[in-house]
């Protein structure tokens, strides 16, 4: 088990997955597991995507602190093809303006029946706290926590490895871009460790870097160039505009020509190396737009499983919220 | 019949609800059908909410002026669970903005046969006005209506009170906070009157008192601590922060100090008594944190049969429409 | 075939409609066979609306750039009544304020088998570029296009009028006001041309008439006394608020006095002229309320028709993207 809180908060007394806030402390099986029912729900381009009734019956309400378009879609559309009624929370316009605190909203929506919970904040504790105060009947899925945490966003990326390169055990995989601050580089990094991938590097500049206390076993480097060498997997991270005022990173198009990933520096990575990156794209900044939509590519497809993903979480949440499931 | 016009507007020719805007003038018979009817649409805490198909086929626009979460969604869920078809409108961002009049907006929504329209809003008059205006084959829900009217808000008061005690007959109930500028107490004890509380009282700070022309019956208080004893239920108002800067209000602590509802004060009211809150709450301004929490809170259980009421009052109205109600 | 290219882009490799972007080249047999499809969804005032099941297993994504009210209902009400799924991405909040490009939008939510984009832009040509990018099984159809297109409000505007005109090659239609920036007035147009009235007349303030190279074969008048006289159709356009600071267009008052439809003026058209306006109205300004309400008006019959023909366009669309189409 993990030192993380959110490890042992996530699971009922049985062992099973309640909620699903992080993916640290989940086991190979379990996340093989996740998999595999992701994949089940997978149906290719221009087909009609896969819908069953499993979770006719529930209540998905999506609460969402931070804006977001992607992934608030993702999860809508899972959840509404497993046949379940959605509300979306615009958590900005909402009774909050009117002093009501999280922890009561929260109980608003358990007490109207919505017994799984989407939940997006900028701020770190939030899904956690939550989870130990709901009803047992209710599930929190962390959609986004502050820097910490994405797990449906981890599946996606591991989803999207297999299906490429099938045995995790021979992959080196970089993530490259601003770490320190990336809820995507954790999960991702928990779900490849778990996977038991060769080997993981992070690059990072200096200042982007997480402390030496995290990502415990990765290579860590400075230098893409040297990072990228060889790796079968880049992912690229989404530098926010927002913080490229501060004097320690350089503008735009300085980031993309000391650290951006151009078709010479996937070049040095092995001949079929996977391009990832869980968007939105700036492009020509974290990624040359050329590599995006190139042969290499595989971002497109992050999107697709990314909804395959959430159909088999909240399955499997649902299930075992109705006890259901198995360990 | 009542003097208050919005009673007659929301009958058909026969003296069926058509329209819900007030609970003025509905009798106790017609409460009672309405709460029998909710009654059966609730569920316990971790089943399954309530669902059937009685309103397929209709479709229900939620026209909210204000903005609520908690009123709106519960409307949301109350018609999807009938199995309607449900859109939101936000009425910051719509037309209006282009110079449409309310009126223009709501045949728009009746041409494309919405059938049932959820309105709130902030000045007096409209739903009324809107009712006498749509084609025969449209109603209007009050969602919450100025200060003056929250129809499904004292249903789900009665019903709650009703779970817990029954026979309304023996009742002393207790309204405390702004009664001035709230619709939900003048709903709430629209609702108690008819169903026959052997005494009503409310409480206010001596400016958030209503005139003497309302609340005809009731006795009134200023002093919290004398309208606290001995009543069998206390339902504690929200305290309007925006309101709070005026002179003659005291600030939050103030409030709390000489009207919140504490666990001191509670122990004057009835040994069982019920703790309510029509939500949001601030916490220890007009409620301790601790009582609303506490064993004589159902504050979380209003928000349930707040969605249980609604799909009975949709139901309802979707029969009176189709013509099959019964008198 | 047309000189737009639109037209072109729209047509898959058999010429048949793949996305619906603007009735520029449309044949009078496409066109008719569209309006009887939308005929059939057509219900009256009281009935229920018309439902089947054939967008089941399709995703319909409303993409409004610019707010809309009316066409965002009808779009999604057409798309829920035919058993599609439906998402609204509100593209203010979206994703661009990250920085993601509109195309890269558009790949996610085809990822995630999103198959119909519904759009609407305030610049020309999103939806044209946006259709020769997207998979060989998404449709993109034009809600809206800067000055340019709204081919479903054209069709609306044709299928109102058939109901009560019949034959179309007797009719004289007058289009009057801000022609100059209507994209209604040039679908309306498009739709008419082909249906192969008898007379086309535009009216306009003299800033506010196109330039010579459109419209062609229409009578251009600056005068609406004049321009009124014995026609069949009136449509009045919105006059745009925003623009009536613009010195060289009259305010309010003066705009109603000069080119309002008026009662006088409209008793110089045809004995049984319909008078019709895309809304959302100004009431008192492009035409008087009176008129607007009047026994002439098929305003709300307008409102009506655009869903039946939106639910026409999504079920062509749909069949055509499955390869059932017809030619």
């Amino acid at each position: 088990m993990s030192s993380d809180p959110s490890a042992a908060v996530q699971r009922d007394a049985s062992g099973r997955l309640r909620h699903l806030i992080t993916l640290e402390g989940l086991s190979r099986a379990e996340i093989t597991t996740l998999l595999d029912l992701a994949q089940s729900y997978v149906r290719p381009a221009g087909a009609f995507p896969a819908r069953d009734r499993g979770l006719a019956g529930h209540t998905v309400a999506n609460l969402f602190f931070e804006p977001s378009t992607r992934t608030r879609v993702s999860f809508e559309l899972a959840a509404q093809r497993l046949g379940a009624e959605v509300v979306n929370l615009d958590m900005q316009s909402s009774s909050r303006v009117k002093g009501e605190t999280v922890l009561d909203t929260i109980y608003t929506l358990q007490a109207m029946h919505a017994d799984i919970l989407v939940m997006r904040d900028a701020e770190p504790g939030l899904p956690a706290a939550i989870a130990q105060l709901v009803a047992p009947h209710v599930a929190i899925l962390n959609a986004g926590e502050a820097h910490l945490s994405h797990p449906t966003q981890g599946l996606l990326d591991a989803l999207t490895v297999r299906q490429h390169k099938g045995d995790f055990g021979a992959l080196r995989v970089l993530i490259a871009g601003d770490i320190a601050h990336s809820r995507v580089a954790r999960s991702a990094w928990q779900a490849f460790r778990t996977l038991g991938v060769a080997e993981m590097r992070i690059a990072a500049p200096k200042d982007l870097l997480p402390g030496k206390e995290e990502f415990a076993g990765a290579s860590r480097y400075t230098d893409i160039d040297r990072a990228i060498e060889g790796v079968d997997v880049v992912m690229a991270l989404r530098i926010q505009r927002e913080r490229m005022g501060s004097a320690r990173i350089p503008d735009e198009a300085g980031y993309h020509r000391t650290f951006g990933i151009t078709p010479e520096r996937l070049r040095q990575a092995a001949r079929d190396a996977l391009v990832m990156h869980p968007g939105p794209m700036n492009r020509d900044v974290e990624i040359a737009s050329i590599v995006a939509d190139g042969p290499q590519s595989v971002i497109q497809q992050q999107v697709a499983n990314g909804v395959a993903v959430r159909m088999a979480v909240l399955t499997t949440i649902a299930r075992n919220l109705r006890g259901e499931g198995s360990r």
